[in-house]
Order: C-alpha cells, then sequence, then structure tokens
C-alpha cells in the first residue's frame, strides 16, 4: 500500500511531497520559494487529510515542508491579482478563506493525530497550520510569526488558533507587532511541544509519530475528538459528555485488550474496534 | 473536635487516612499499593468532601497520599472484572464515571479551597485528582501522566481537567503518548504551582493552608465559587455577574471587618458572615 | 492637536497625567500616594478611553502611573466611609463596581491598542488594569498582587481578567493567599509580556507602542475587536466569523495599500480606510 502510494504520487507530482514511513503519514509543503498557502497547495492538503481519515494504513500524520521555508502563509500576488475581479475580489477572498478555514478545522478535527514538524520560517496561516496540529516540534531554526499587520492585513484567522493555543498577552504580541519569535520563545509560549537541532528534527518527530502511531488507532480518534469537543462546553455538561465517551471507550475491543494485556504483563494486540 | 474526628477514624479505618491539623483537613489516600480510586475510595472521598462542606472547623482541604504512589487511578482489575455482568460491564462503568466525575467537580464546587500534596506517581484519574485541585503543590519526586492510551483507554474524563488548567499542546502530548512528565514539567505545564524537596513536602503545602486557613472563609467561599463559574462565561455576563458577587461581598460582616482592620492597622477577626 | 491637548491637560489639572507623545496617548494616574481607583480616578480614566476613541491622532495608548506605586486598587477608605448611607453603601458599592467594570471591558474593547507600562506595585483592581490591557510590560520592581482576601474582599472583578489571562493555578494561587508576586513571576504567568530595567521601562514601552502606532489603525481596531470576540466562541462559529473579518479587511485601502507596497518592496501610506 505504502509503496504503490509512493508511486502514484511520483508519478503526480504536486504541491506536496507525500511520503508513508510506516504507519506515518508525512506531507511536505512543496510550493518553494515560500510553500506559500495557495488555493492549489490547500486543496490538496485537504484532500491528503480527506483520504487519510479512511486510510487503515495511516495512523498519525506528520505536516513538514520542503525546502527553507515552514510556510510563508497565504499567496498574497495570487490574492492581490484578483482585485481586478468585477467584484473587487471578494469572492475570491471568502473561496480562499472559507477554504482555509475549512483546512485548519480539518486537523483540529481529523480522526488521527497530526503532528506539525516545523524547520525554517512560519508566518500568518503558516503559523496557524502549526497552531492547529496536536503537536508540534521545531528545529531550533524555525521562527514564528503572524505579521499580516505588516501589509494592512491582521491575521485575524490565524488568530483563531492562537487564541485557544497561547495565553492571550503572547497572542496579542505577536498579532499586534507582527515580530518574529524564536523556537525558543515558540516552546514557551506553549505554540510548539519541543524544540530540537536541526539535524535531529525528523528523526526526533517520527520518534513522537511512532510512539503515538503504537496506540489503538480507534482511542486516539475517540480521546481526539473527545478532547476538543469538550474544551468548548462548561464543565458540568464536559464531564457528563465525557464520561459517555470513556464507557464507550471501555466497552469496545481494544480497552479489553489493553486492560487484559496490561493485567497479563503482554503487550497489546489493537484490532482498531 | 479535631482529637474526636481523630478517634472516630482511628476506630473504623477505611481507605482514607483523615487528620484534622488545626484548620486543615488532611485526607490521605490509603489504598495501596496504588491509591487505586476504586469505587469505595471514590465514595470514601466523596463522603469526606460532603462532610467538610458545612463543618465549620474545617477551612482548608489537603488531598495528599500514604504510601510510595500518589494515585494509579481507577481500579482497571476492578473494572475488567465486571466485564462478566451480563451488560458487559456497562452498568459498572457508567457507575464508575459518574463517581469519578461527580467527585472531581466536588473538588472544584467545594465551598473550601483544596490543595493537592502531591509525592510519587499521579496518574489518570490521580492525575486528574492533581489537576481538579485549586492548588497543588508536588515533592521533586514526583511524576505525572495521563496514560490510558497506552492500555487503549484514553484519558477523556482526566481531559476535561487538563483541557481546563493546561495548554492544549502540552495536555494532547501527554494523553497522546501516554508518557510521564517530571515534576519540574508539571510546574512549567501549570499541572502544579510548585515543586519542593520531598523532605519539605508536607511543611510547605501546611504553610499554604494555614495562610489560606487564616483568611475568612465567608470570602473564600464566595470568591472561589464566583472564579470557576464566570470562567465559563463571556467576558460582559462575567464581569456583570462578578459585580454582583463583590457588592455581596462587600456587604457581608467579615468585608467590614478585614477592611476596618486594615484601615486602623490591626489584625482582623472573622466571623465569616 | 497634541499640543493643544497638553495645553488643556495643564489648565485643569485632574487625577491623571495625559501626554501625547506623536501617535502615542500615555495616561498616567495621578492620585497619590496609592494611586486608588477612586470613582473620580475611574471617571477620568474612562473619559480619557472614550475621548481618544474617535481621535485620529491616537494610535495607541500607554496606561502608566506617578510616583512610587502603579496602582493600589480601589479606595477602600472611600468605599469604608459609604457604610453609613442609609443602604449601608449598597447603592455606591453597586455604582463602584458598575464603573469599575465597564472601564476594564472599555480597554479590551478600544479600538487601539493599549500598554500597560508598570513600575512599582499593582494590586487588586490596579493589577485588573494591567491583566486587562493588551501587552503588558513592566520594570524589574514591578509587584502584582490581588490581595483583597487579606482583608475580606476576595478580588472576584480583578479575576475576571485574570482566569482571562492567567493558567487557572497561577490566578488561584494569587486570588487565594493574595501573597505579591515578583515582575519575573508575572512574566511567567503570562501577566506581563516583557520585564525590564526600571531605567529603561518607559524607553521599551514607547519603542513597543511606536511599533504598533506605524501600522494600520484599520487594521489594528478590525483586528483587535475579533480576536477578543472571537475567542468567547466556539471553533466553527470562530472560523465563520474570523473569515468574514478577514474579507472585509482584504477589501479596505490599507489592506490593498499594504499589500502593494509589500509586493513593490516600498513602505506602505495608511490612509485608515
Amino acid at each position: 500500500m505504502a509503496e504503490v502510494l509512493a508511486l502514484k504520487r511520483a508519478e503526480f507530482p504536486g504541491p506536496l511531497h507525500v511520503e508513508q514511513h510506516g504507519e506515518v503519514l508525512r506531507i511536505a509543503l512543496a510550493n518553494p520559494p515560500a510553500n506559500a498557502l495557495s488555493i492549489a497547495v490547500m486543496e490538496a492538503l485537504q484532500g491528503e487529510l480527506d483520504r487519510a481519515r479512511d486510510d487503515r494504513a495511516v495512523r498519525v500524520i506528520v505536516l513538514a515542508a520542503t525546502g527553507k521555508l515552514f510556510s510563508g502563509g497565504h499567496d498574497l500576488k495570487e490574492m492581490n491579482a484578483r482585485r481586478a475581479d468585477a467584484d473587487g475580489g471578494k469572492a475570491f477572498f471568502e473561496k480562499t478563506f472559507a477554504i482555509c478555514s475549512r483546512l485548519m478545522q480539518s486537523i483540529v478535527r481529523h480522526p488521527k493525530p497530526v503532528i506539525a514538524e516545523v524547520d525554517g520560517v512560519a508566518t500568518a496561516a503558516g503559523c496557524q497550520l502549526v497552531a492547529s496540529c496536536d503537536l508540534a516540534i521545531a528545529s531550533d531554526q524555525a521562527t514564528f510569526g503572524v505579521n499580516g499587520i505588516n501589509v494592512g492585513l491582521f491575521c485575524t484567522t490565524p488568530g483563531v488558533a492562537l487564541a485557544r493555543g497561547l495565553q492571550p498577552k503572547h497572542a496579542m504580541e505577536m498579532l499586534l507587532t507582527g515580530e518574529m519569535i524564536d523556537a525558543s520563545s515558540a516552546r514557551e509560549f506553549g505554540l510548539v511541544n519541543r524544540v530540537v537541532p536541526r539535524e535531529y528534527l525528523n528523526q526526533i518527530v517520527m520518534k513522537y509519530a511512532q510512539t503515538i502511531a503504537s496506540k489503538s488507532p480507534l482511542t486516539l480518534k475517540l480521546g481526539k475528538e473527545a478532547f476538543y469537543a469538550q474544551a468548548e462546553m462548561g464543565l458540568a455538561q464536559a464531564y457528563e459528555y465525557a464520561s459517555r465517551v470513556m464507557v464507550e471507550n471501555m466497552l469496545a475491543c481494544d480497552a479489553k485488550e489493553g486492560i487484559d494485556a496490561f493485567i497479563a504483563k503482554r503487550d497489546p494486540k489493537w484490532t482498531g474496534e
């Protein structure tokens, strides 16, 4: 399956490099020089995420990039060119942000954990991508910014991801000044989980991915979905909902197998059911 | 009163060690070796919390544990045994998570501040207990994890407490990998307030407890309740509600006494009214 | 305009020192010794904020203080004196918290970024002022506390700002113990963005203010308003709303100018439209 997939991608090279390593799907932005999130790139990424949703061979997704930048965000030239449209570009801008917002939510709502692997510059919607992933590992050379304010376009949609992941003063410092922060500050702000030397980045990301890929896929799916869902509820409702999910999880085969294996001190064998 | 209580507990030893030190009630899990949160332990803990609610002798509650572990969470053997029930354990699992969720909310909703004193391992619902307390002090030997994912059972209910106390990338790292974190990371993540050498843990926890026990119990009750309630509201509603609570607090005897004492540069005498 | 303003303030000295430095309005509490937030001070501050709202000469607001303290919060003597009123002070307390809560929300809802410049002690509503600003820069001599609990009056309204800016265990430690924290802890808790040597405080605050003042005021207004609004919504609603704001922002003259300038590698000229 993985080899077939690799072949298929080689035949039809697009704005993404997609590779399957064991149970880990690694999707790399490949739209040089800035890995801009043009409509074509966002649609390709959406397609990969949608396909991976039901692909049992995919347990974990890594979101990475080729080249020196992670992603510079939206393609401002592509957008600016559409100001010549009869409506001044309005329909195109609406389409752009609808596609982008759907993409970001697809990461959060994806049944499989998504890990950002960040080297180089991640700005605007590129930074939003990182903030939208479940986990993020950065190289010590990575930098982050939401710098739309510098061109008169406040990073309001990236702010949706930042407001949920960072403390508000940290988010506002980035959004109001448009200044870049280094990887160490990104870790301090809670935007990334870990900062590693560049030469070890891929290796450490794969270690995280493989650790998570070894868990029950059903349990990951139930748990990830419930985590973000309950986070939006009041405490009482959250506990009522989370308790129902726990019971459902307990009654699934994988929890029975996992607990049996734990008590018997052996490795579990997941069926994903 | 405190002595009578100590006697009563000695007569009827249960899965908790309960001691009253001045105005501080110290409840220690005593269900070795793992201090598992079996139904019996959770019901005993719920009983103590309920009793302390209206006991004017109790100003602050410390939640601790005996033995090497803080708590390993639910009793998986107890739960697994009930798979033999006619319903595959469903009713028992529902009961377990209902009791557990009520317990955790009872800590948050308790009129008296609750401080976790953590030495050793706190996992799954054991970690959730720590996250649910108002404050947590850990020994430098304490470790924390929500490792249900390792047995196919995502820590979804612990996730309710983590989502409200930690930044989401930190919570998801713990939930998805199932790995333990040390006390220093727990402090960095905002799961505990302070890390101290093991030999000073009890002493420092008591210092915090006594500091808080010296405040007006009425004011603590009004303030704690309002804090968690307003945190779930929109900003405008939160300020409207919090303003009403401030007025009510100002009109209470203890605020009059406290402000009078402050202006007169003397110590206040609380009546709790 | 700025000079006229300076003259006007000199003629009518009040409890605030108000200065315009270029596009930055610096409002300093000047109600020694404690810079207490009496009704008069809060109303004067509200008046300045309201006036600055539509003053095109004001791009950024700095909130500072004269003297050794930043602000000790409400004027407890003023409040206590009203216990002699026929209603025991109830109407006055209601008025106080209504004015205060409106003031704090006016900072959050203000179309222009507000930066706190904090040297010395910031307690209770004084600490709430800092927490309510978009950014806060503190001197290494600044200290922070919500110490109402010490006089029997829980800092419930300051807790509204703290619950939205700090992690709950940090907020509760401050609220329950009433103890002061130093500037370094305030930075760690996310209450302030940066701590600088006292002798550079004003200079560094002005650098931040001027950086932000160089951005499009329309974009700052749209973006700041949307940030706090979407933060209160569920994820799907937040993205729907934020996408609409992005489209509106893209269609504004300043975004066209900013993106044109970026592509042409020249400096943008904002019209604020």
